[in-house]
Parts: C-alpha cells; sequence; structure tokens
C-alpha cells in the first residue's frame, strides 16, 4: 500500500460520510445508503470512484449540480420498459432505484429496461451489475459522459468515455465487467505522467499524430484512444444513442467538460431474469465451466495471472473488509475539514 | 476495385444463390431468404461475409454442420423473454428468425430478448441491427465464437472474437455497428500479409511477446489482440457468458476451431421498443444531432472523414445497388460449378 495511505474501519469511514451527507441535505436513510455505496465501491478496490471521489461529489452538492433532495420518478411506462427522471439526484442513488425497478420488472417479464434520463454521475458503474447479480439476474447497464475521446479520425473531443457494465450471476463469484470506453482514464494518464511510467500499451496520440505511451504528451494533446481505435469509437457512439433516445435525455455533446458541471445524463438499465426460463444449477456450472476455460489458458509468463472481470474485486473485497479500507490521507483530511 | 473482381446484377446473384440452396435440401422460399441475405450483406459492403463467404457455408451444408430443413422452436417462455433451440439450422435464417420473433415481442413488452442455442455462424452479425432497426427499434445482439483469441495475459486462444451489434433507427440512417472482439480477423491478418502492408495499428503480439503491426508474426503466434487490450478480452468473456447462460447453451470452449465444424452456437437477441415510451419525432432529432456532433469534429486531416457507425455501409448500398455487386472472379466460378 502508498505511504500515504492508512486502512480504516468500514463501518467508522461509513458514518463519517454519512454524517456529512445528512448536513448537506440528505435523509438519515439516503445518506446512509450514499455513504454505503461510497464505501463499498474502496472496499471493492476501485479506489478513484470510492471515499477518494468523496470531496468532488460534495462540491457537485454545493455548487448546485446535484440536489440531494430529488429522487426519480416515472414518466412512461410500456410493459417492460419505462421511463425515468432523475431530477438531477444523487447518481449513485438514482442508479441503484433504476437497478432496482429493472430487476423488480424483469422479475415479471423476463427481461426490463429503465431508461433514465437528467441524472448525475453514477460513480463506479459495475455497483448497479453487482446489485443485479447479487439478486440473481444478469444486467447490462451504461451512462454516457461528457465529451473526452476524440471519434477516430478527429483530433477535438466529440464522444464520451461511457462506461459500460455487464454482469452474469454465479454463486463461485459473479462475472461482472465494468469497461469505459477510453483506454485509459485521465485520471490514470495522470498517476503514469506523476511517476513518469511509460503506460503499458499506446493510450492516445501525441500532439504530432503518433501513437504513444508517454501519458503527458497524450494530457498535452487531449488525443486519448478509445478502445480498439475505430471500434471503441463506434461503441462510445451507439451507447450514447442508445441512452440518449430511449430516455429522451441530453447526449454526450451536450455535457458541459468540467467534471463539476457535467450534469443530467443519460442511462440504460436492462436486467434479464434467466431463472425465468432456466434452471440455475445449469446456469452456475456453464458460467464455472467458462471460468475454468479462461484460467485454463497459458500465462505469459509465470508471473501472470490470468483472471475473469470480477475476479480481483472479490479478492480485494475479502482483504480490505478483514484489514480495513485503504484510505488516501490527503483526501481524509479534506473529508475531516468537512461539517458533519 | 480490385482487379479480380467484376460486377453483377443484384437479381442475377439472387437467383444463383437460391437455385444452389434449393438442390441442397431448403425450401424455394427459404432459399430465396437465405440467398438475399447473402447477396445483401454483399450489397452493404461486408465483402467477408457475403457471397465470398457462400462457398463456406455451402460447404457446412455438405458436412452436416449446417441442417438446411432445420426451423428453430421456441423451448421455454416467461413474458418478454424466450428461450428457442436453433436445431443447426442455418444460422443466418436463424438469426433473422430470432430477431423477427424479439421484435414482436418488444412491441408488446417495450423490451425483449431471445436466447437461442444450438444455432450456426450468423454471417454478418450487422444484418439483424438493421433488421431491427428498419421496425424502428433499438437493438443490442451478439454470437459466440470458437476460441481465437487469448484472453489477457495468455499465449493460448481460450476466448471468442465473439461480434456485438447494436443499432439505433433513424430516418435519416440507421446507427449500426458491427464489432468483433479481436482487432484485426485473421482474414484481415491475411490481406496484410499478402500485400505486405503492416496493420494500421498495432494487432498482436509476436512470438516474442512485443506487440507487433506485423501480419505474419501474429499469423505465426496465433496471439491477436483483442479490442482495448484487457478490456476486450473481459468483454468477450461476459458475451459469452450471457449468451450460454440464458439459451442454456454452448460456450466459446466447446466449439471446434475448424471453422467447418464450428457449430451449435449460442446467441442473444434483444430489441427495444423505443416508441413505446417516447415520440420518434424526438428520437430521430436527438439521434441527429449525435450524428451531427460526431461530424463537426476536427479531422487530423484534410482527407479524414469522420464517420458514425453505419453510415459507410448506406453508402456503399446505394452504389452497389445502382452499379451491381462486386463479386470476386474465383469465388464466382466456384459458385458456377456448384449444381444449381
Amino acid at each position: 500500500m502508498d505511504p500515504t495511505m492508512f486502512r480504516m474501519p468500514f463501518a467508522d469511514v461509513l458514518a463519517r460520510l454519512a454524517a456529512i451527507l445528512e448536513t448537506l441535505g440528505f435523509t438519515p436513510a439516503r445518506a446512509n445508503t450514499c455513504a454505503h455505496l461510497f464505501a463499498e465501491t474502496t472496499c471493492d478496490g476501485v479506489y478513484t470512484h470510492g471515499v477518494n471521489r468523496f470531496p468532488r461529489f460534495v462540491a457537485t452538492i454545493r455548487n448546485g449540480s446535484v440536489d440531494p433532495a430529488a429522487e426519480p420518478v416515472c414518466l412512461s411506462a410500456f410493459g417492460a420498459l419505462e421511463r425515468w427522471d432523475g431530477r438531477r439526484g444523487p447518481g449513485n442513488l438514482n442508479a441503484q432505484a433504476a437497478m432496482d425497478r429493472a430487476i423488480a420488472l424483469a422479475r415479471q417479464h423476463g427481461i426490463a429496461c429503465i431508461a433514465l434520463c437528467n441524472t448525475n454521475h453514477w460513480m463506479r458503474g459495475g455497483t448497479y451489475g453487482w446489485q443485479a447479480a447479487d439478486a440473481g439476474l444478469i444486467a447490462l447497464c451504461w451512462t454516457n459522459t461528457m465529451p473526452n475521446i476524440p471519434p477516430w479520425g478527429a483530433v477535438t473531443p466529440a464522444i464520451g468515455n461511457n462506461p459500460l457494465i455487464l454482469a452474469v450471476p454465479r454463486p463461485n463469484g459473479h462475472l461482472v465487467l465494468d469497461m469505459a470506453m477510453s483506454q485509459f482514464s485521465y485520471g490514470a494518464l495522470e498517476t503514469h505522467r506523476r511517476r513518469s511510467q511509460p503506460l503499458p500499451v499506446p493510450g492516445g496520440f501525441d500532439s504530432a499524430g503518433q501513437l504513444t505511451r508517454d501519458a503527458a504528451a497524450i494530457e498535452a494533446s487531449q488525443r486519448a484512444l478509445p478502445i480498439g481505435y475505430w471500434k471503441g469509437s463506434g461503441l462510445s457512439i451507439l451507447l450514447d444513442s442508445i441512452a440518449a433516445v430511449l430516455a429522451l435525455g441530453n447526449a454526450t455533446h451536450q455535457f458541459s467538460t468540467d467534471p463539476l458541471l457535467e450534469t443530467a445524463l443519460s442511462q440504460t438499465f436492462i436486467a434479464i431474469h434467466p431463472a425465468a426460463v432456466g434452471d440455475p444449477g445449469r446456469h452456475a456450472l456453464i458460467a464455472d465451466e467458462i471460468v475454468a476455460s479462461v484460467h485454463a489458458a497459458t500465462p505469459d509468463s509465470p508471473d501472470t495471472t490470468i483472471r475473469y472481470p470480477g475476479e480481483q474485486t472479490l479478492r480485494l473485497r475479502v482483504e480490505n473488509t478483514a484489514l480495513g479500507l485503504p484510505i488516501d490521507e490527503s483526501t481524509w483530511s479534506t473529508i475531516m475539514e468537512m461539517p458533519a
């Protein structure tokens, strides 16, 4: 662990974050749920989107981007498809409510979709995949974001990194993929630049238009790569289109590129109830065999561990639950200075 | 156009392919539909999966991988979710029928999903995206495939290139993404090797474990890259898992790596009916604005055209409908030698 980090029990982190949220206009129950989502994300090892993101989240409440009291409402319903307005409420609470609703509807109809407009950054997208898988459902969900990647062939940002989540329940450990459309986030580029480390693979173009592993050169050009070059560029456009069209909401081109002002996003939540048309015992066996086949591939070196998506999360969850959440010292000072 | 190609009217291509299929045990109606799907794919500019793929398709009928008379049957239904058995029928007819059923169910329920087991190669996946978009529906569908890419960190193939299709209807031209999980197909690698052209971006590892643009080196190592490195590897695993689990069907690790023996695949078809919860006029406007925002990005050179997924298809469809389908001379000789 980084020497600027220390460990703190989950319950203590939760209590502090919840107390702060209550002073900001959350009801006690919603403050607790929202704080829990932040602590859980850190516990699962997604440090960029857990407690470390909390000060920025508070800033978006203070500047009015996020309305702490707003709860989502259903605008239109047709069978297993519903369109909801997030009313610019807290993004993680809205997303959790949307996936809850998708799960309930999928149990009735086999599959369901909630299209959510006017919501906010959902923090860790994987959260809603785990949520569905814990309920025994398959899930696909995604969000649009501000324009932060150039489409293929362009030098100016016009597409979002639009995280996409896919989840499959499995008694021996859910498969959960949480994947943004950019090869590296700007946060990851910053980390590599500070450590003077080259990226493990090309992450963008330099200002001369050459592919590069130099994070600083990509920060300067603002030409981060979408995954798979033209392919991720296309996937980003389609995810944005489905999210905005279905929700009658905003699209990437309409968002501020200031993270504190990026608001009123569009999201899509799809849940599928496999047990409605099949036997959970067979589902578990099929998923176990897929995991085993991936693990059986020959690694590229004796030190390489080949993992399925979600495997690392489970490992870190166990470790951080036992030892305490790894907390960044300077972030925690900021949090301790907030009224609670 | 390549000098080894010539152009032929759509109707003539269709008639010849249909006549061959009738001799192979297709009813006249199914022969016509199946032949139409091949001709249409060439017309849309996806030459690898249209008429050029027909001889291989015929070989899989002759060797028993594909049963020309088999039609899909519903095994289990729960509201908007159905599980079907493709009975190893022709993959493109099965996929078209599955998407048709998903569209009909989505019109009743808002969203629907067909899980299809025991089917065959669907040829061009984009076909089923266009099919849904032509009906005014949003679609997501994917197939699993034989293991042809190493998972991230491995040197031996264990994941499929599992094409993923997303489609959004738009009166001014549908958005349709048709994307395999490999950065380049083995067909594309072969083309570059034959022309002694470097790949435009790294496409895999050489036998020494270095990223390379040398197609021959990747063919030798069999270490083609998934899109986005670890990200596409994860996406491939999740798509395979959802397809196999939902359909109670086979997964990637169970398929032969001989293209002629790759059979009994699993596929997922999701259709969403946006008009059920929104106004098609607003949908069109939102999609048009997204397309305009992508087109408005600054190109990396004066010669670069920035395109949305599906744009090139429409352009080629118009051109090939007017001028005739581009046909490979040697493929056509093979086709003319088949009994009809």
